[in-house]
């Protein structure tokens, strides 16, 4: 069951009875691993972002259920599933944006529903082999989103990535990082540019920490030097991630990802969004009511224990924006390279399972 | 000749024989001030960003010219004159982008050449009264920028700006900040967005310190929410500063401002760029020729003493971008609001001095 990449770091591995995560928090000074024996662990986990990335933390809620399945003691199918329905309240509120969280939470309830005439111990382990499943699978579809991806990459690319998209936001290969780890194998990659994605550095903490392992050529810059980068011509492709796709392609991602598709569109540079499809939210007309998380001001104000700003002063920390659909290119997900009109084209994607065929 | 704004703290100031500084590398945790007896001194502060904001390094490297003059024992006004010539190469050296140094300097280097009649002795002090009036004329047209700039704050306004342009940035009141500070004064600013600017965090080091010390409502943001913002409708205006205007009003400023540049446009939100007259170099025509200073990475990788990235990776740092005069609403300059087109209009405000009729 371990998901090891080639570079020999596991971000989720299900051991026999826990789970153990690669605490993100430490990198990249330090590679510690956590292991995760009840749902509570997991969701404290997911909330303080030792375990962060829409496909990672929609894995680690999918075994946080289960770790908090197998201690129900309650023997009657629906006294049960009222457990499981409070479960996944409780962890969907670790990440209100994500969708991926919902989607492998409501994935495992559906199952269930499906097995309404076997024992509870048997639904619990229907419960642990789904999440299993959910593992499983998303290594595959990181695979074919790279593979997918190929295509839209020009050759010397200069790409420009946002936040953590790698192995550790996801399985092996991740989503927008798994375009640019396939693009290097195929020597399309003059160089990466990673910002650094403040608040919480995820650009300089881990997806430079990858792409180093990988060995793949990068550069590190502030997030104030995308647009100057831009109009330098030196990026010429942008691919990012996301935690929740509206059905007409507005997307929620890390905040930032607006400006830099602003920035793109400014300057006349394609902008891809690269995601499972199962973060398409087909349920949500547009962005305007995806939720946008605030987390704490402290995010801001402090660097490790660094104080970096006057005390007691007003932070605003949103998580996530939302980049309408008209500044995205295109979408690489596992069932295919998607064009607009979003609208149309994202819904008729559904049934195309490109990855799961393979 | 102390400066001190309203609250008590002291940027630059002349004491009998050796400059004062505010430490600003120590803010907001330390307030700590530091004497400079020689050039090398004020180079190294320079340098170092203890002291920073465009007319403020102006203003320190008069003073440090005087320092180094002070100790020139040539007799003849041809051998004086040399030495002062090399101390003025080595102080630009120190910031290549900012202009006001190299205005300073110049201004110091012209009234010399208007009194080669004199002895060394009283060459010495015509430099020394050259830089406080420098000091004081900074002051002054500082207030007058504020002034001016009322008129382009609408009622209610919620101001975003980038860096630091405050009393730390230049004499009391700043540039792009005395605009502020002046309209909090008539009530027209209902709150101030401030932005972090990395990787040295001016704003919220610098700006939120001084906002706190002038009682200005604000909040605090990474750079990353700009655009966020902006697209929620809670920006009704930009101001930045300004380290050089091309005679076309081409704008070179901390990295970043270009961003908000090209947001503010997308947005249709006004950009303004607030700056003593002496910014604009008429010497040249566009900002292709602006030189963009790099600095060391460690800027980037490590805050405090923290390291937030992997060891040993590449980084690109550029501390400027240059804004493109298109996306800029207008300039408010001590002579003036200047509106484009910049090519006619920035020259014809040279002779009109508002600020130092006053």
């Amino acid at each position: 069951m371990a998901k090891s990449n080639d570079n020999g770091f596991h971000s989720i591995t299900w051991e026999d009875d826990h789970l153990r995560i690669i605490d993100q928090t430490f990198l990249p000074s330090r590679e510690i691993y956590t292991n995760l024996n009840t749902t509570g662990q997991v969701w404290e986990a997911i909330k303080n972002m030792k375990v962060r990335g829409a496909p990672a933390i929609g894995i680690a809620a999918a075994y946080g259920l289960y770790l908090g399945a197998r201690d129900i003691r309650e023997s009657s199918y629906e006294s049960f599933y009222l457990e499981i329905e409070r479960l996944k309240v409780y962890l969907e509120s670790s990440r209100p944006t994500a969708v991926n969280l919902q989607w492998a939470l409501n994935r495992i309830l559906t199952t269930i529903q499906a097995h309404k005439e076997k024992e509870v111990s048997e639904l619990k382990d229907i419960i642990l082999q789904t999440a299993q499943t959910i593992h499983d699978e998303d290594e595959r579809l990181c695979k074919t989103i790279g593979e997918i991806g190929l295509e839209i990459v020009p050759e010397e690319a200069q790409i420009l990535t946002h936040c953590n998209t790698g192995a550790l936001a996801a399985s092996k290969f991740g989503t927008a990082f798994s375009v640019i780890w396939h693009a290097h194998r195929e020597n399309k990659v003059n160089s990466i540019w990673v910002d650094e994605t403040r608040p919480l550095l995820q650009g300089a903490r881990l997806t430079a920490w990858e792409l180093k392992k990988e060995k793949i050529p990068f550069k590190l810059i502030t997030d104030n030097t995308a647009g100057f980068l831009m109009q330098q011509e030196l990026v010429d492709l942008v691919i990012v991630g996301a935690d929740r796709i509206a059905a007409n392609g507005d997307t929620a991602n890390k905040i930032g990802t607006y400006t830099l598709a602003v920035l793109a569109k400014a300057h006349d540079i394609p902008f891809y969004v690269a995601a499972p499809y199962s973060t398409i939210d087909l349920s949500i007309e547009n962005g305007d009511t995806i939720p946008i998380e605030e987390r704490d001001t402290a995010e801001v104000t402090k660097i490790g224990s660094k104080e970096i700003a006057p005390a007691k002063i007003e932070v605003y920390n949103p998580a996530f924006d939302v980049t309408p659909h008209h500044l995205i290119t295109g979408f690489i997900t596992d069932n295919g390279l998607i064009r607009p009109d979003y609208k149309k084209s994202l819904g008729n994607f559904a049934d195309r399972e490109v990855g799961l065929e393979k």
